[in-house]
């Protein structure tokens, strides 16, 4: 069986919650030590952090897009990386804005200063970074809209890894209400749409101690 | 037949420049402009920054990681990601640490504030930013020594992507003489081997218009 050290507020983390679910895998979550040095010292790595898969065997993984194609190679049904080497790459290409660019620009900015940076106890948020999260999110929002305007899921017809990338980053920015859903009906419809599958109940049960989700983060028909 | 639309000195595009040449690809190289717009131009995307790989058939990719999984896939040989899912994710995991925090800690502080940031008109260099890319560079080093203390390459026995992500980051650095060798030989003698491979030739044979690199970046005897 698998083991997913994690954070519930990692993106990274989710994103692999997401994957086994949808593989319908058996594994325990172990909520991360809040520390850095921590989860360093699983890997003994300056790449150590969460999410880190480990199995009884003794294998430990991390980085989620090393764990996430490890997962769909072992346990190919339903494949998450589907259709040519091309329909692959797109699906990479977008895995990569959210690992990237939506990250450092958007995810980082909200989450990073609102929750992660308290928990880590690295000081208090930074208002300005929290502005230029507030800021950019809509650029990225344009930007899924206009892919999903032509095609049912973010790299295509078919719901693939960059759907749970995407997913994993905007759940941990609605936990906080910092979505702009009603400006961005497209991409509200497709979150729905992934909010309803049952690999993300858990996602939604979530709870931080003291800070709740808004009334519409467990709502199917928010 | 590809183009590959780079910037000479930017190590996500020398990452693919050395995977097509290991693959023995044909290709035209094609400087990308320097304003950022330049790129968005093509992919209309906010992900749409070099490399990317265009065919004769229309395809566009971008993304170094998608793109170079995409070359592996459709050009099987010799294999770049070699061996078991488990081989695969440790590959993987090593250029996650190269174009996350290696890149971030290191790449970005010394050749993005060097020339990237000039070369796209972005100001000056940010004098702090230099000394932490100096700084942060050990730690890497000390663990790309640790991995390769007890293995032939970064990954394992075997050449593998993660070694080209590693070395188009490193010979980019070597390029501007920020690479402290002599502390670490482990990891020169690792380089060294690389230098030598018909794959890098292009990459030593790069000059920057009044910038040359050290003698030392060409010598495969360094």
């Amino acid at each position: 069986m698998y083991t997913l050290h994690h954070l519930p507020l990692s993106a990274p983390c989710r994103k692999i919650r997401i994957v086994l679910g949808e593989k319908a895998l058996d594994f325990e979550l172990r909520p991360q030590g809040l520390s850095r040095r921590d989860s360093e010292g699983f890997a003994g790595t300056p790449v150590g952090d969460v999410p880190i898969l480990t199995d009884d065997e003794g294998m430990t993984l991390s980085d989620a897009a090393a764990i996430a194609e490890y997962l769909d190679e072992e346990h190919p049904v339903p494949a998450l990386y589907p259709g040519t080497a091309t329909a692959r790459a797109e699906i990479r290409r977008l895995i990569g804005w959210f690992a990237g660019s939506f990250n450092e620009e958007v995810t980082r900015c909200l989450v990073g200063e609102k929750v992660l940076k308290h928990q880590l106890g690295q000081g208090s948020p930074d208002s300005r970074s929290i502005h230029s999260g507030h800021e950019n999110i809509h650029r990225h929002l344009e930007y899924a809209t206009s892919l999903l305007d032509r095609r049912k899921w973010l790299a295509g017809e078919v719901f693939s890894a960059s759907d749970i990338a995407a997913s994993a980053h905007l759940s941990c920015l609605d936990y906080l209400d910092d979505v702009p859903w009603a400006d961005y009906p497209v991409v509200k419809e497709w979150y729905a749409r992934i909010k309803s599958r049952p690999s993300f109940r858990a996602i939604l049960a979530d709870r931080l101690p003291g800070q709740p989700p808004p009334p519409h983060y467990t709502d199917l028909d928010f």
